[in-house]
């Protein structure tokens, strides 16, 4: 088997590693932050930092079992018998791309009861998607991995069509200062997500061993960092304007 | 090749535990602080502590690759198979750079227009900045180092301009009593921030093997703690002011 060469195991080593940090920069600045956002916001800014915090936890851990994985000697890379652990992904997801739908929905400040109902039918797909599309991930038949990307993506067209039809009259009520920067968030959200499945069909086009290995990892990264990180700032940025004008 | 000998190792380890307690402590501070700031300087002094939060966790993992770099032994020190990783200092200014720029221009109070225009100038430019000198730190040819300093140097100018030209009006605006603080936190930034470009070209000038190294290392973590820490806890002394006198 072709093995990955020292630059792309240092390239995924500090991807993985500028993620813990803006991870748990995030995480604080949230956390922080929390006390200027009136209570209405409050739990949408702290969802948004216990998305990050997730986050962070899990990029440390995939970290160390990056580094456990392989082993650099004097003539290159080895692979050692411990395998890297991908569900470290799939785990993190399955609880932040939830709890990420539920921060656009708080942050928007609707009824308790259309808070509810829409909350549970974006995180019950949102929990399909993710679950879907883990036997996948962990084959190496390109058929299988086309039939639950195809099955994950069912889900992921429904949030989408969600976000967008159901969400239209919610974003029109929001009061005029921040109607354009929660529409915003929402498009944020569907162009951050769509990295996800295009990452997912990299090694399915046949860019192959260690080339696909590393622009998966490094691909998953970025996209986390925008989802959770820059999108959780945004929510913030929403919620600290919305808190200014009283609305 | 030349080995650095054991005072070199250790001075470079005992700098790099330096910024650790340096960087931790500034951090509680700062974080400690934010609560006796207006709300209107809250970000400011938050973003102050999130820099150094971020070079607490880069120097932690700086020591630690240092110490995996070599081998103390009963005759000398020997390098391992592990390469000290220099790409951290690298992760971490594409971090902390444009959000020591913004803790400058938050603390001034300016409108939102004005606020979010130079803070997206300026933050740009200190990317550009940073990547365009990582090509350079990683090349041993002499000729390339000094290609990518000229080019990073572009933005670096651009900054400094900026800082001198564009936030002239902005701090003679500033109140009385803290206008000249102000003025001081800009030329702190300039001031410490030209330590970066002069420690870069130290191997090219002759200085070379484990001398250069131990410069460069020593170097950077002393420019480090005087344009993050300092900085920061100047940044807050000009946030309690302002908050004292209404401003």
């Amino acid at each position: 088997m072709e093995m990955i060469n020292l630059e792309q195991f240092e390239l995924v080593s500090n991807a993985f590693s500028f993620a813990i940090a803006v991870m748990g920069a995030a995480t604080v600045f949230l956390f922080l932050g929390r006390s200027q956002v009136a209570p209405k916001y409050k739990t949408a800014v702290t969802i948004s930092g216990i998305v990050t915090l997730i986050a962070f936890y899990h990029y440390w851990r995939i970290f160390d079992s990056w580094q456990a994985a392989y082993t650099v000697t004097s003539t290159g890379v080895t692979a050692t018998v411990t395998k890297f652990n991908d569900a470290y992904r799939y785990v993190d997801w399955l609880l932040t791309v939830p709890l990420l739908l539920l921060e656009l929905i708080l942050v928007m400040g609707l009824s308790r009861e259309e808070t509810v109902s829409k909350g549970k039918a974006l995180a019950t797909a949102a929990v399909a998607m993710v679950l879907l599309g883990y036997p996948g991930e962990i084959s190496n038949i390109t058929g299988e991995r086309w039939k639950w990307w195809f099955l994950a993506m069912i889900p992921f067209v429904y949030i989408v069509i969600k976000l967008f039809s159901g969400l239209t009259k919610a974003i029109n009520s929001q009061p005029e200062s921040v109607r354009q920067m929660v529409s915003d968030a929402r498009t944020l959200t569907v162009l951050s997500w769509c990295f996800y499945p295009v990452v997912f069909i990299l090694p399915m086009l046949g860019v192959g061993g260690p080339e696909s290995t590393t622009y998966v990892q490094v691909g998953y990264t970025i996209a986390d960092i925008v989802a959770k990180a820059l999108f959780g700032v945004f929510i913030f940025a929403v919620a600290v304007r919305k808190s200014e004008s009283n609305a």
